[in-house]
């Protein structure tokens, strides 16, 4: 009965197996309730422990209420508390392994071997050594006001948006802004207008909300606004300054007809505006939130033209939104860590920033370059390259090809990662010839070398 | 028509400033459509800019679509543009001032001056060094292995609770892990049965998810296991070792009585220990876990026990559950940054961790007793302690007193910071004499002031 293996090498102190030991004979029924307990003098004597020991694992019992203990009696075991065997659960482990990739044409991947690591290190260490003890502690909902000052510095001088610290809010990444944004307007809206294909895994963001989603077509230029249609206040979800997947600027004519159709509607816009950083001809596409900063949500993330670890990104507030925001937000997560803010303010103040991204646009110009000379040596003819000339991917039209479902499914089996459209499309069969090439994350000899490896793939056939 | 000012000083480039302002001009109708753009050569004269600026400005125009060009033809505002003047929204800015207190004994609030600052920086510096170029990508949302590996450690130590680190979820803090839960759980459950009291903010959380709350009396003890009761499946949010706000330690009785509750029920229990660490005398209470790790979600939070800012907690998680967790993750914030976490494995691998709560240990059993003299001085015997000399706070019962939101609002105006329990319970009225003194931040000379300035204004009467 009284049998318990002590591990006197164990980090767990004596007292603690002991009293570990003991509680789960209690729970386990081999103690019963009313049972006597030896004396702590007993027990110390048959585990070989001092009688402190035993007494102190006998208290930890008694505080939890597992025995009861009275002045010159025994302690004995307290009443109900055996539990019948648990059932047996079912294991479920899927650390799912990282698998290698002979072609490797993901979206969304900056490429982080580029990352100005030793400046960015100086800085957060600097910073981190200015903190205030303050800053340690709970700092509010809306994110440090250093941070929304140098990302408001920065809109005006990149992109000529006037937008006062006050209107910006941090948040977790781009994901993490939707998630907020699909709380904050779910009561009001119910219904998402999205493009249609659009970045599906955005998408399940509203979806696990529970909104209802209706596509609306898009082709070369973007969103087909004149189709817009939805249920009063319904929420607009859009990409206008680069479309995913397929990569069109959405034209003035067509942003002012969103603009129209939102406000007629009660509806807001949600502008997620992913990585127009990276233009490489021509200036930076304006963002739709100029046109009309009360019905317009921009979101800006810092995971491509930095890198997505730092999960940092920021919302664009019509002043209606601040104080449901502040609230919803203090009981979603409360706030960022302050040491990536601190971090990335100074690496804004100080114009890395510009000129990381000044670096990066070279680079993912010349991969967008020598993507476009892969396929031609590979396709020849075959294929029509779609959209602006912008971000960290391209789709691309293979008039002859059908990509679907069995067709990825292939294709992962031989290796090779890459997205038909399809997988993007809310409405299936919309756009079946076209293909996703990311880029951002491969040296033009790893394009090359992934587009055989695709063309061979291509030649077999399924 | 043509005025536009330029200014030659800004950081925003001349091509841009005209682009905006031809822009706002289209927009507001001010260039109607049809109207012709004046030459590239004529508008460079006009504004004594290069030709090149015009020009460049112009294709910004085309690429967006504002203005078309022709070959030969001078370029020509775009149809359908023109938008009417925006209505009027309230700005609405509440940026709270951060108040300044006489007497502050807010909840929640461990103290920020005795991080082990120095230290702490080393290693994080040493760790951000370290990091692999991959670890700056996406990671995934689990948390990285090496933290899971270093809290499973620490709970055995110091818990004695055995832990997979494959069953450690790392989330942005107790309240992120709260809201996760409850997305995860809303379609089974829908139903939230709480201690009532409870911690009011962190059922906001639920309340926003949109489950109904059905508050369970507390006692002494904690939770009154023998009144639980509710629709099958319903989810169990508790703090059995230290139940907020009033302090019992949840008897081994009851939490029998809970786990078999939950299991006859189809309920998942979720258990919040936000501040088991501190506990004065007698050792830690076991985790309500060990009992059922397939019916317990455990909850853990350094916010208290280090800093909130860290914003790192955990859930160790049934297995069923690990799946679902991944995905719902994914979709929400996709994961946490991977520097605090870094950090944090390294500070608990090395100790530090265990030597700063041993420390702090001891302040806040200091700051506790402190807080127990004042109230003999100031108050006589008029007051009786509650619950388990553990955490960062107490709550008290002045038998004569009576505490509510009008109470609460007069002692804010006079500068004191004080909750009552009343403010906590879901059922008004059940603890009308309570206060709730948060002593964790106060040195012994600020909790002795406050308690005079408190004194005074009992004795002054509302």
């Amino acid at each position: 009965m009284w049998e318990i293996e002590l591990q006197r090498q164990s980090e767990i102190s004596l007292k603690r197996q002991i009293y570990a030991a003991l509680r789960d004979k209690i729970l386990n029924g081999k103690l019963p309730a009313g049972e006597a307990l030896p004396s702590t003098r007993q027990l110390a004597m048959a585990l070989n422990v001092s009688r402190n020991t035993i007494n102190e694992a006998y208290d930890m019992l008694i505080a939890e209420g597992y025995i009861h203990s009275s002045q010159g009696a025994p302690s004995r075991i307290a009443d109900g508390l055996q539990l019948s065997p648990k059932p047996n659960g079912g294991m479920n482990e899927t650390d799912e392994p990282a698998a290698s990739f002979l072609a490797d044409f993901r979206t969304g991947q900056p490429d982080l071997r580029q990352f100005p690591r030793y400046s960015w290190q100086q800085i957060a260490q600097k910073k981190m050594r200015d903190m205030t003890a303050d800053q340690f502690g709970y700092t509010g909902p809306q994110g440090m006001s250093e941070l929304r000052e140098e990302i408001s510095a920065w809109l005006y001088r990149s992109k000529a948006l006037a937008v006062h610290p006050r209107d910006i809010f941090i948040t977790a990444g781009a994901t993490h802004a939707l998630h907020v944004v699909a709380d904050l307007m779910f009561q009001d809206a119910r219904e998402l207008l999205v493009e249609d294909p659009c970045n599906i895994h955005m998408l399940q963001t509203f979806i696990n909300k529970g909104y209802a989603v209706r596509g609306i077509p898009v082709d070369r230029e973007g969103l087909r606004t004149e189709l817009l249609d939805g249920r009063p206040g319904s929420l607009v979800y859009v990409t206008p300054s680069h479309q995913f997947p397929l990569g069109g600027i959405l034209p003035a004519f067509r942003r002012a007809g969103l603009i129209r159709f939102a406000r007629e509607n009660g509806s807001y816009i949600v502008e997620d505006d992913y990585d127009s950083e990276f233009r490489y001809y021509g200036a930076p596409v304006s963002p739709l939130y100029a046109m009309d900063p009360e019905r317009v949500i921009y979101v800006g993330t810092f995971s491509k033209v930095l890198f997505p670890g730092l999960r940092i990104g920021y919302v664009v507030l019509p002043a209606e939104l601040h104080n449901r925001w502040r609230r919803l937000r203090t009981y979603t997560d409360v706030q960022n860590p302050p040491f990536e803010q601190a971090a990335l303010a100074e690496f804004l103040r100080t114009r890395k920033f510009d000129k990381h991204i000044g670096k990066m646009r070279k680079v993912y110009r010349e991969r967008r370059e020598a993507l476009l000379s892969a396929l031609k040596e590979y396709f020849g003819t075959g294929w029509q390259p779609w959209g602006d000339a912008a971000g960290l991917h391209l789709a691309v039209d293979f008039q002859d090809m059908v990509f679907d479902e069995p067709w990825m499914k292939a294709s992962r089996q031989h290796k090779i990662r890459v997205t038909p459209v399809d997988y993007h499309c809310i409405r299936k069969g919309a756009h079946p010839h076209k293909l996703l090439f990311g880029y951002g994350h491969l040296e033009p000899g790893e394009i090359c070398k992934g587009m055989e490896v695709l063309h061979q793939f291509f030649e077999k056939g399924l």
